[in-house]
């Protein structure tokens, strides 16, 4: 077991490491590492510790070890799901001084990144060397390359590019006893052995420390076009991407469906106007790319024409000014944060295979209400992977608390549609805290044993993030 | 330790679980499971069996596991490094039966095989539902699903899909133990713990049997256009590979180098013409692809244009039917064959990142030549993949056997040039026995240690291919 609270004596020696002024022991300094952004949980800490440089990393973790004192590792305390923040007072290992690009290698389309690196200055540096960082998510502005990767965040982008577990080819990771593991090559192919990212991928910090990464650089699209879609029902959705994929040549980098009620909470709330003349069902922002300058609107207008020939589409609006398409991705974006205005919501990011989505959001909605008459499924998200962010909003004029106090219940429901659609109730967010006890009793008991035997076995003194993903 | 031979008794065990018509003990009928196809190796079994279900699979390991038996997981026996083949006579479990395709899912984009299934026989299973199971290469005819994933296999589709590994959604996994581990799931997006894919995908059958897949589908394309291009140089080949990229919209989904050398092979040995007049020291074999009808003959055109216009071609030619396409695929296809009739061939399969590649070529060129003077490096390869097939055969007339006698040398000059580069030793072929050693001289230590950590863990009593890919 971990030491519960490391001693005055101890906390000295961790703050040696990286030196006074990066050992933050103030309160009012301490609070942005604690906060967690909707309010869902506030930590505590004895110390907040920021190394510089991957050294002081290793005598961290390895001070940590040989003391079996617990490390909670920290990007930009974006994550969703408690998996950054200290719950039971443990020590907290910010990476975000660990901020340098190291390398951006245009020819072989690699960019090498600390863990630290804001992600939107990293598609920044990508930009200037002509080249597309393709990971996108609202809170690039302050999420990490080590956040997003420990987290496999997914985002808008994932659709053409994948998620962030697919953009990595290299990776430095601190182990639980200290050591560096030094895979962080720039190699498309490289069968040297058992793959081993993918082991401190998408962990959470319970595995190891990652403290650098290679990602892969695109060509930067050259052209974008950006459409805001009324289908008449989630299925028509699915068929209109087939056929947008078939006739743009898999030019479609974003493919997102809303429902009415989504989107009129942003109307209401956040000053949005409604593109279109008349109301209905679902939506889709629609966003095709290319490399090439000319023919992508031409493009995009037959696909739109093909669509309202097949019955697929209703009605659409194409921006025409870069002012437009932030006003249609505005819509989109505003969407998980307006509903607070509605009064409590409960959320799920879940996914299904996408021939299951149709019938998912039905079922789900159908037995959320049958829960809870009269609340408010609020259905949006990445259609193109299969990923629903399957929110509730409370009935209209319910009490907040005793609709939230619900939550549990409400995830039974719709995460019982998941699994009989073989689907995943973290589609991109994780586990930390939140989902960890009903993982454990819905996961494969299998391949939870081996998720058991591996912590074990990399972090045998249970140091890092414990009590997150799995428990032991 | 493993006990070497399985006594009669034990034997009739493993014999009775598959049934005896599956328990393959006749020297005639073992023979195709025990040679290499280049005749590198030659195994021996005392049985080899054919299990036909998952079950008699978890029934098979967890007696090899209770009675510490050497098993070695076989699928179509087209490796290239020894992996498949029992070196030291231990029983050999040949995937083959499992052979169902369990489902096609057009919708989702899926297919769910088992790991006998023929990677061709996937392939055309995919194109009967109208898509495309991307991965290729030239064993498809015999290698299959199981194979492909275990080994991380490559090929000329890697390009535009990426490798083996990044086709694979969902596995099952029979483990050391007989635990059968379901995670086939259909998801592009999930977050649910550790991604237990990557452990056994690539781990050449050491960790764990898999024992079927879900992979990717994606649209069939509708037009294809095939150019065979004279180069001035690899950096011109880079060049021309960014230009292509930027100007099909990534539609490039082949784009092969070879040297004058190795096609002057083809034309002499396998019957091939030069499709072009004048003799040139490069050439690229590229290959456009889009999932529209029209348009990419243009497009192709214009890329070849703006090519000669910028000096990174000084000849090309466009296949204008099937059979003048399968002409120009035939050059680069029979390559590597070819070879042997110019005598030894020491071979390399190599990755650099993609901005070393002109560099590696002519650094490991010059390394070859000055240790073997008049051997003639015959490069080729997957050259969007930084993969170069470093190929060299035996100086004109010199003695074959003395030649292949510096096998070692060769490849330590080689890979040296390689590893300065900070590229991959086995790029696509995987390490089995061939590169075992030379890994664990190589690998960066912290790494190589926790794979020997993995193995111990997940196969305590070493039953899974022991001796292949890490040595303990």
């Amino acid at each position: 077991m971990t030491s519960p609270a490391p001693s005055p004596d101890l906390l000295a020696r961790f703050a040696t490491i990286v030196g006074d002024r990066y050992a933050v022991t103030d309160a009012a300094e301490q609070e942005p590492y604690l906060i967690e952004q909707r309010g869902l949980w506030h930590g505590t800490t004895p110390l907040i510790l920021r190394p510089g440089s991957v050294d002081e990393v290793a005598a961290i973790l390895k001070l940590a070890d040989d003391t079996r004192t617990a490390i909670v590792p920290q990007g930009g305390n974006t994550g969703l799901v408690g998996g950054q923040t200290p719950h039971h007072g443990e020590i907290v290992l910010s990476l975000t001084r660990l901020a340098r690009i190291r390398e951006v290698d245009a020819t072989s389309n690699t960019m090498t990144c600390e863990a630290g690196v804001v992600l939107a200055n990293a598609q920044a540096a990508a930009q200037q060397a002509d080249r597309l960082f393709p990971l996108s998510l609202g809170a690039e502005g302050s999420a990490t390359i080590g956040g997003v990767l420990a987290t496999n965040a997914g985002g808008t982008g994932a659709l053409a590019y994948g998620v962030a577990r697919d953009l990595v080819l290299g990776l430095e990771v601190v182990l639980a006893d200290g050591r560096v593991m030094n895979v962080l090559n720039k190699l498309k192919k490289d069968n040297t052995g058992y793959d081993l990212r993918h082991l401190f991928i998408g962990a959470e910090g319970t595995l190891g420390v990652i403290t650098a990464a290679v990602v892969k650089l695109y060509p930067r699209p050259r052209s974008v076009e950006t459409a805001f879609v009324a289908v008449p029902s989630p299925q028509a959705a699915l068929d209109l991407l087939a056929l947008a994929q078939q006739m743009t040549g898999g030019g479609a980098t974003t493919f997102e469906l809303m429902a009415r009620i989504s989107v009129e909470f942003a109307f209401r709330h956040a000053g949005c106007r409604d593109p279109l003349a008349d109301q209905h069902a679902w939506y889709v922002l629609l966003e095709v790319s290319s490399t090439q300058t000319d023919g992508l609107r031409r493009r995009l207008d037959e696909t739109l024409e093909a669509g309202l020939e097949a019955g697929l589409i209703i009605d659409a609006v194409v921006a025409d000014s870069l002012d437009q398409r932030a006003a249609l991705w505005r819509i989109r974006e505003t969407i998980a944060d307006v509903q607070r205005y509605e009064g409590g919501s409960i959320k799920h990011d879940v996914s299904v295979p996408l021939a299951s989505v149709p019938d998912f959001i039905a079922e789900a909605s159908a037995a959320a209400t049958a829960l809870i008459p009269g609340c408010r499924p609020c259905p949006f998200g990445h259609l193109g992977d299969g990923n629903i962010h399957f929110n509730v909003s409370q009935p209209v004029g319910a009490d907040k608390d005793g609709f939230l106090a619900r939550w549990h219940d409400m995830n039974d429901v719709v995460h019982a549609v998941v699994r009989r659609h073989g689907g995943s109730i973290s589609a991109e967010h994780g586990i930390g805290v939140l989902k960890r006890d009903e993982l454990a009793r819905t996961k494969d008991p299998v391949a939870l044993a081996v998720m058991r035997t591996l912590k074990t076995t990399l972090d045998p003194n249970n140091i890092l993030n414990p009590g997150k993903v799995v428990s032991l």
